[in-house]
């Protein structure tokens, strides 16, 4: 068997320009909690985090597919050099970057965390999916968790001994979490016996760490029905005194892709031996608990897709200039005529332009997130100017966690056709991404949770000012750019989209209040597809502009030109192929259509 | 291990509707060249095609992309069944139902051949593709073969003792067919010896039958170069005097999907010693010869889409109505409302109606174009009336083949997602139908090729009077139904894209003849989905007038009426959501966009 290829691509001078040139996280560096970290020092550990993943991930990606997890003996077996990559991993120090230095972290920005985050995923999906559940359900108790109960966890969980888990799902409480049964019941040492099943828990059994710490939703016996009754438990797999703790594999699902993370069936208690401490010592405020973790888990299903998204086009890029098919359109008569790349082909121009717009548009979207992030940590959350950061993050979070993940399905769709025949072979790298960013639309609540989200609770947040704040923003931007002489046309598209936006948001309100509830499910998901359009399209631009001005400085024959101009195409095509769909989406969601409620459930089929 | 499922499904009742409410088949029955056949004898065959793949082939589909194909000793080795339902297809004669008596075969409808492909391509698609390709293959001899030719092959070939396959892709002339270098040197016997390697040959091994008969593109060497110096070769495997005839199978590719057809790479003449014989007798008209294969295997991947697609629909359906999940949106404060299945969540049903809708819509315009295949086999193809059913064959061809499968993709990807994390899992069919479809987009020309074909060559036929014939249809049931009391406001929507679908048709004649003839590649698929999206508004707009007077007359327990209200609601959707977009995509088409060639291939990524 052939050495196994990194095939993981990153353009670092996208993150680069991201950083410091549109969302300037320099102002942010060499002050307060960043006070020990600068330019020079984000660049290198972006470079020296690439270098990395492209060495001990990148080649475990394919390998770790071919070979998936398997169940022996109630255990799971993770492929081929997981095992070496998570020290190595740990060793690096990559997890711990913007955990704070009294932790053991290096307490960098967020946001390069997540640029780290974004290349580890790309590099190795499945891998990924390991250690980054392990940090956020230490991020859980971290936050929530009594003084002894970190003193017992933490470091073991930031250094890579233990690992973690997110246990919420039972078979018939899926997106329906409420509906959980599994049971905590009080023993006399202020512990609890824990007993139930859940299922579909990422990373549920492993042979990469002694230990796993779960965190399960369970239901005391007096709690209430619902999400409300509900209790989050820290749950070993093996007790802190070396005795296994009655917790144990069912079984692990056999997946379109991810097949090399471990999505298992887990029995607590079957034995009557399964003992749990509640987080923070207080029952009850499992949900909320659960959801600052899903919070991080969401933005981090966005940077998933993002990340094979985004090397499925850098792929497919580089087959292009690669591959040679077919001659020039200028001589296509001539038979004769020398083949040349697939690059000069105008269908495949259009299909790599697609996917570059988008990709960079979700990166942009997720950089500007996790830079509210960070504005939060360095203002402190008491800080009255934090309130609009941190609501344009829980703004943004249902869109990045659902339009990235269905964006990525699409554009590594898109690559597969670019490459042609070649690309549905397992010899290239973009049929699994396909397969892998499938489930990106599905956990951590599906798209249409994250719409219901955004419509539900999010627009309403705050009494509408954190979406106001947003389309204030994007009115500025407008308002500052419509006479940009290269832009102008696409930044009236732009204006044109933010309206409508903005009347479709209104309408919602009138649903709302007028007794039309049921046409908001119907309407959720078109409505978050046209603010991410519009929010992209917007940060696209804001991108060009800064592009075109940064461009016509330097001399003709400075290598960053040629990306400056790439910023321009990008967002000139998004803008036109997608932002200028926005308005007719709008008139779509005002005609009030009740079809698929109206139909009856026998009028689907004859069978 | 447990016994394979079956997990096909089909809706036979919109079958009927499309054949004797919809298409009228009932007027071409009973005389001429169908004169055995009757409604009764069509129906009986839909149920018993229908009955038989749901036993023999359906259980294959699961087990065979689990097995997957494999070479031993330079032979293929087909999944465990595959031989066995070789032998039961043949010996049931479903693969003959369209086929001329003269030729042994039942000589049906072709509109009814075509369901009953559909029926075997969504039991197992991997497997029908030997059968398929071998007629396709057998048809290619039959109309352009010697008579001595017809002799050797067609009645092995069509009842099953030999295969057939299509040899045309090599690894520089994929797309590019016309740079294929494959070379057939005369033999003074009048035969040639044929040297070369062929990629990518579906069924080009199998342990499936004894022999399989080769078509084979090749150049001798004083042919021109490009397409036009092409011939077109009968190649056998094993020549009919029993000797090997040096054809040897180099490898088979591991696919993201359809794995259980062998796609092959073939050596021919390796040792100098592979004999072929020229179709026809005659050379360097082997593209022709090939294209009317082609045309027909482009209508079959249309129905490949078509047919994985309805049965994602169909089990994503009957999953909604046995899943359990959540509460009732009137009840979702109370956290004891009992669960419902998640087909009364409105998201699920918007997913369930727009999936019903598309699928609904692809069969009635593959419906269509094949009752024009009947009308042309009815009247000869000498008959005046037939040019405009032959006509519109040509152009619904690139249609049926681009749109149907990019929904196919589409539709099978919202099946998951209907499902949630189950739909993930390879414990229900539909993951494996989103991986099997994935190529029907870029297979028998690359659905970019097939919108070339549409605006460079369908377009202008016979002066444009197949569009145009096309354009008076939907104009003509326009004006009869726009006053419509139930779909009066759909109908506007239709009329609304046709003129904008007759405009971009302008507009394309203006770029060919205005020197602007770099646009065409950039907008054609746009407008080939501009086009289907059309077609299909209006085939379900016609539908659902039918429907609806039909239904009107029914008693209200009448069984047909559910079936008649889901047409109705299929075409209101479709036309609401997808057709309403058509005038958009006019107008972006309009703004003559050239990013995609202006932007250098350096600023695509700094990499």
């Amino acid at each position: 068997m052939s050495q196994p290829l990194n095939y993981y691509k990153a353009d670092l001078r996208d993150f680069k320009f991201l950083l410091f040139e549109q969302f300037k996280l320099q102002e942010l560096l060499g002050k307060g909690i960043y006070a020990n970290w600068g330019e020079d020092e984000v660049n290198a550990v972006l470079g020296e985090v690439y270098a990395w993943v492209t060495k001990e991930l990148g080649p475990l990606n394919g390998t770790g597919d071919k070979e998936g997890c398997r169940l022996e003996d109630g255990k799971v077996i993770t492929p081929a050099g997981f095992k070496e990559a998570w020290k190595a991993l740990y060793a690096a120090g990559w997890r711990s970057l913007a955990l704070e230095e009294h932790d053991g972290g290096q307490g960098g920005p967020f946001t390069l965390h997540s640029l780290a985050e974004e290349m580890m995923c790309g590099a190795c999906t499945s891998f990924n999916m390991y250690p980054a559940l392990t940090q956020g359900a230490a991020e859980v108790i971290q936050r929530f968790g009594t003084p002894e109960q970190k003193e017992r966890y933490l470091a073991k969980m930031y250094d890579g001994t233990f690992a973690g888990s997110m246990c919420l799902t039972e078979s018939q409480a899926g997106s329906d979490v409420g509906a959980a049964t599994t049971r905590a019941v009080r023993r006399p040492d202020g512990t609890y016996s824990i007993s139930g099943t859940k299922i579909f828990i990422s990373g549920g059994d492993q042979d990469l760490s002694p230990n796993i710490i779960h965190l399960v939703l369970a239901r005391t016996d007096d709690a209430p029905p619902g999400t409300k009754g509900l209790s989050l438990f820290i749950v070993p797999k093996v007790r802190l005194d070396g005795t296994p703790n009655d917790v144990a594999c069912g079984g692990i699902e056999h997946k379109m892709g991810i097949k090399a993370s471990a999505t298992a069936i887990l029995n607590f208690g079957e034995n009557g031996n399964c003992i749990g401490e509640v987080v923070g010592g207080v029952e009850q405020k499992g949900i909320s608990q659960m959801f600052l973790m899903m919070n991080f888990a969401r933005i981090g299903v966005g940077i998933q897709g993002l990340a094979v998204a985004s090397s499925a086009y850098l792929n497919a890029l580089s087959y292009a200039k690669d591959r040679k098919q077919g001659s020039s359109i200028k001589q296509w008569k001539d038979a004769s005529a020398p083949r040349v790349s697939i690059i000069e082909h105008a269908d495949v121009r259009r299909m790599l332009l697609d996917m570059k717009a988008r990709v960079e548009g979700i990166r942009a979207l997720s950089v500007k997130l996790t830079t509210h992030i960070d504005k939060v940590r360095v203002l402190g959350e008491d800080n009255p100017e934090a309130a609009y950061h941190q609501g344009q993050v829980d703004l943004l979070v249902p869109l990045i966690k659902a339009y990235g993940s269905d964006q990525a399905f699409q554009i590594c769709a898109t690559a597969i056709q670019t490459y042609g025949g070649a690309g549905y072979l397992k010899d290239w790298p973009v049929e699994q991404y396909c397969r892998d960013s499938k489930i990106f639309s599905i956990y951590e609540g599906t798209n249409h949770i994250q719409a219901m989200d955004l419509v539900g609770r999010k627009l309403g947040q705050k009494g509408g000012a954190n979406v106001q704040a947003f389309a204030k923003d994007v009115a500025t931007f407008v308002a500052a750019n419509k006479e940009h002489p290269v832009l102008k046309d696409q930044i009236a598209i732009l204006g044109q989209a933010m309206e409508a936006l903005t009347s479709t948001a209104m309408r919602f309100l009138q649903w709302s209040s007028g007794g039309k509830l049921e046409l908001v499910p119907l309407a959720a998901n078109r409505y978050l597809e046209m603010m991410s359009e519009t929010a992209i399209g917007w940060l696209l631009l804001d991108a060009a502009v800064i592009a075109i001005a940064a461009g016509e400085k330097l001399a003709a024959d400075h290598p960053d030109r040629a990306f400056y101009e790439g910023k321009r195409y990008a967002a000139q095509f998004y803008a036109q192929n997608v932002v200028a769909t926005v308005p007719m989406k709008a008139q779509q969601i005002g005609k009030e259509d009740r079809l698929p409620i109206q139909i009856s459930d026998a009028a689907f089929a004859t069978i």
